[in-house]
């Protein structure tokens, strides 16, 4: 029986060829530091979990397929509070960000299309795009540069006539850059001369540590047909196992075509849209101290990577991972050896090799994506053994 | 900016059209009896409710790609009851069967694929196999012989060098056939033979009322490489909301394929697992209950359709639904005039018209699906409404 050449161009997650390493690790009593994963430790605030107790309806419905009413008004109210109004219409709930990318890519790419992203990027974009017949065509950054993509030249140089679309993150997983103002009108500029669509995937957008605050492609003057917007609740409020995600956008042939698959597969989870129209009625309080401690667990990360030699590094903006190119041949070997070979009483680290994060064959071999969701005094330690580590790796190679 | 192939030739929910003509009729006063919708209106037992409340984690986290180990083995032991045992990396967790179908699709599928389907079917396999490339090929019933499909001959006559699979319902949403042994494993001996999938979507298992009762192509000898099972907690345990299934297969190489699309998706909803997994320690009078209702709905409204003269249609032996001919021209023109032009004691009726359940053009046209998911005494006065409506709207017409 045949299996379909797209599956067979998609990866499994490239983390998980270190799972087996890790569990061999820990069956040594090694305590492994996991810088490689994005869930964050943050609290759920409360009445994600009260509103799922209060719910008192004696059958568990299916929810109307572009989302429940109450959930989409407060996605509305939050959008007016940073000065963007979208009709109803023109958001679809979705399970996670994931499935809006999923049904974007769904009615917008053709066998043979291309995505502009700017690499590196986060990695499952790649099978989403995969799964509708097309591919990602990267935009490339450096190190030295600091991941800095939003350049005019750089990006239309890349656009021929496959081209369905420029797609960014913003704040970037997993650079940390954030995109200016004077950048975002210009990425729009792009899209609308060359006729694409801008996607924004947002859903760090709470997460910056500098500059103007909150900010969203959505408030470029013009963007009504080009522009679509991925987001999520997961790292808003720490709710990444609720699920719970939206498209966004003022194109009403689009989301036409979007609503045909959010209707075939019926609706996203009842409760789990109940509860996040709750986490919308937190106060402005719970992001400033979830900010605060990012921050925070940041500047702990670059103080540590500064110390050590050979590092390249500018300092994210945002989201709550950064990258780095290491003094190492490697990062997927240095990797492997941290679990097999490597221990500084009796513990190491885990972080993403930079490799799967490209488009570009050969790029990011020795780069590495650091995500901070540790506590402070975990993280300073984990970065000391980053450094011990290096150095220990480049004297046995 | 291009709209993809793939989502043009997808339609929206065939009901919808009617949701205009249906707002109208509530406004000018009309009660509607729904027939058209398969949401029951069974309680879901209430230990959904008391894990969901249970959860005392403080951060609500993904879980597993692959599904929570909890629930897996709550569905591993379902099917060792049943006399079928599955590993746990048969079985992945899905967000619904809508989401199994979905990446089964996107695994076994290329552009110009075709799928097996027997007419009518479930009108959301079009956009999920459409997603994936793919074409559904119909393998043609009557209302006459009762919808039955299971035949060899008519069944192999269809097979060419695109099929990929056979895909059925069974129990059958729109028809309420259920396959006998003999005729499970004639299915499985034409997969075996001709290299195909035979995908069995038995979301409905636990809704027959007549014959050997549990079944599932599982326990097909030989079934290992060919079935892949869809199945689902929306109609076992009235969970719709839950968006809870699951794909099942002992075929290795095309669960590594799934699995790559589950890690893209990153996991299913954490709370609905836990509470999933808590709906299969309901007790087997549970299922007795709900299948003795649903068997005097099934009664009841044949017993009504039987009165109607010039109806076509054999006695459902499982799921919800069954499919009638009716003695009009056309059911889209009935259901509107229904809607618009009828009425009796200031009530209607609403039920999906059939040809939206058929590939092929202008099959079905007289036909209606009827899901029998109302109270008995409201399923009794609907069907009578729907007799009334039959005579009224052939002298008007």
């Amino acid at each position: 029986m045949k299996l379909s050449q797209r599956a067979q161009l998609c990866e499994l997650s490239p983390m998980r060829k270190f799972h087996p390493f890790a569990v061999e690790a820990k069956a040594k009593g090694r305590k492994i530091y996991h810088l490689n994963i994005g869930q964050p430790d943050i609290a759920t605030p409360p009445v994600y979990f009260e509103a799922v107790q209060h719910f008192s309806q004696p059958v568990l419905e299916y929810a109307e397929s572009p989302g429940r009413p109450n959930l989409i008004h407060a996605i509305q109210r939050y959008y007016d509070q940073i000065g963007v109004h979208y009709d109803e219409g023109d958001i679809l709930i979705t399970t996670g960000g994931s499935e809006a990318l999923s049904i974007l890519m769904m009615c917008i790419l053709d066998p043979g299309s291309e995505v502009l992203v700017p690499e590196p990027f986060y990695p499952n974009y790649n099978t989403f795009i995969r799964a509708a017949g097309g591919v990602i065509h990267p935009i490339h950054t450096s190190p030295e540069e600091g991941y800095h993509y939003a350049d005019r030249a750089r990006i239309e140089a890349e656009i021929n006539e496959n081209t369905r679309a420029i797609m960014i993150t913003n704040p970037s997983n997993p650079t940390g850059v954030i995109l200016t103002p004077e950048e975002r009108q210009m990425l729009l500029e792009i899209a609308k001369e060359h006729d694409l669509y801008l996607i924004s995937d947002e859903v760090y957008r709470e997460f910056y540590y500098s500059g103007e605050g909150l900010a969203t492609l959505g408030a470029c003057a013009g963007s009504d047909e080009h522009l679509v917007l991925i987001d999520s609740v997961s790292k808003r409020f720490s709710a990444c196992g609720a699920r719970i995600g939206c498209l966004i956008s003022r194109n009403k042939a689009l989301m036409a075509e979007a609503m045909k698959f959010c209707q075939a597969r019926l609706s996203v989870a009842t409760l789990d849209q109940v509860a996040a129209a709750a986490l919308y009625t937190v106060e402005p309080e719970y992001f400033e101290t979830v900010r605060r401690e990012y921050q925070r667990r940041r500047d702990t990360v670059m103080e540590k990577l500064r110390q050590i030699p050979g590092v390249v590094c500018e300092e994210p903006q945002g989201a709550f991972y950064l990258m780095a190119a290491l003094p190492i041949d490697d990062a997927d070997k240095f990797q492997q050896w941290l679990l097999t070979d490597f221990e500084d009483h009796g513990e190491t680290v885990m972080f993403a090799p930079g490799h799967s994060f490209y488009a570009t064959p050969g790029k990011g071999v020795n780069e590495i994506r650091i995500a901070y969701v540790l506590k402070q005094e975990d993280l300073a330690r984990a970065m000391d053994l980053l450094a011990l580590g290096i150095e220990a790796y480049n004297k046995a190679h």
